[in-house]
């Protein structure tokens, strides 16, 4: 029971946090969760998991990795579930402790950093574009929505687990670029475009994104050794966050 | 109150296809709307657009153009809202008339089309992106989200009512392809690095991406004159398909 009740209680940011827990909800999340390094308190499940062979499959090996199983019923799991449709299935796991100094950055790293992305969604897309990419590692800075939260987990499919993915506030930005030889570059529009910095690119980089509405923040623009920008058709505002860095990536890649 | 019961029935896509109408809903959708060449029906308006300066100015232009206002009460606007917190403004248009044959397909023109895309926010994610990145057009292939879906709409920011995004069949794709000299290519894991392929882009190209879980669809790889491949990280399944469209549309803009 007790399972049940963090479960609900890992909805809230401040319990994320205090607790160093958090959830993944899901077939495919708890099986990109058991794949990965992370540690798993237990898992809380529905009546129905067991009704499709993938999910019947997923119980046997939360019980042969020794996972403790709550069974509840359809409300229960509801209560604790953070989508419309539950699957059936949820696990609480530990949020791995990532610090800047334990990143490998060999020459030709890049980084990915989010500046007050809001939307879930597009965080969940750039930790999965990011590990595709691969890049060395993503980093939420202030105002961008927690990485452990319910919905950024859902769409970073199983990213967030093996991809150095951590929050820094920005002093601890600058404690840590500088010592490892990072260079930082931002995204905008009003920058030069991306393909005549591609040949300066530096050996280890970080690209740096902004909000979905208000682009860089202050703190960000101020930062930035170069503003880079992908050129777009005249009269378009904007690409989606998600796209742009997905570009910018996979053209800085070294 | 005809235009309440058409809005709700505009949820449906059977309605809209009858129809020939859409619904876009929320402010800056229907500021979007009022700057295009679309042609709308009316609008509806709830008591709460007035309660900001953008919403009253949306009101008097709305006045102005000479649309038809209908104003509702609370309940009834979000029985034909799609969203769960409405700005309390939608605007019925029509479903502008797009043929393939009326397409402008200079040398460079570059296509995009969407082979059995499922899901709403990474359609109207691709619209946007397409738009952004020049091309001459969008074409919904079957299986595909529905382009006047309010999802897709909200989603493609006002890009649905400029960008030429059209619905064809793979029989109408086939008529119309080789006669306007356009080639295709199909976005697929196992292709040949799209690198390779730029330098050999035809003057006339249009990429089929495939379904967010099964890829191309037998119809779009028997039709590709080639396949074509983002280089990713080992052990990394997928790039989103509204990431993976951005990245081939802008390395394959002429």
């Amino acid at each position: 029971v007790r399972l049940l009740s963090l479960a609900r209680d890992l909805r809230r940011r401040r319990a994320r946090d205090r607790q160093g827990l958090f959830v993944a909800e899901g077939v495919r999340a708890v099986e990109e969760l058991l794949r990965s390094p992370l540690t798993v308190v237990g898992a809380l499940v529905g009546p129905h998991l067991d009704a499709t062979p993938r999910g019947a499959q997923l119980r046997a090996t939360l019980a042969e990795r020794g996972v403790a199983v709550l069974d509840v019923g359809d409300r229960e799991f509801a209560s604790a579930a953070d989508t419309d449709t539950p699957q059936g299935v949820l696990a609480v796991a530990e949020v791995p402790r990532r610090t800047p100094e334990a990143l490998d950055l060999p020459a030709g790293a890049r980084l990915l950093l989010l500046d007050a992305i809001q939307d879930p969604g597009n965080v969940g897309t750039m930790l999965r574009t990011a590990a595709a990419m691969g890049a060395a590692a993503t980093v939420a800075l202030p105002g961008t929505v927690d990485l452990w939260n319910a919905k950024v987990v859902r769409g970073a499919m199983g990213a967030l687990f093996q991809h150095p993915a951590l929050s820094l506030t920005w002093e601890e930005l600058d404690a840590f670029l500088p010592g490892r030889e990072v260079v930082l570059w931002g995204a905008d529009a009003r920058g030069e475009p991306v393909e005549r910095a591609v040949a300066d690119a530096p050996p280890r980089l970080a690209v740096v994104v902004g909000n979905e509405g208000a682009g860089l923040s202050a703190e960000a623009r101020g930062r930035a050794d170069r503003l880079v920008a992908l050129r777009i058709a005249p009269g378009v505002e904007s690409l989606n966050v998600a796209v742009a860095a997905g570009v910018l990536l996979y053209l800085l890649r070294a």
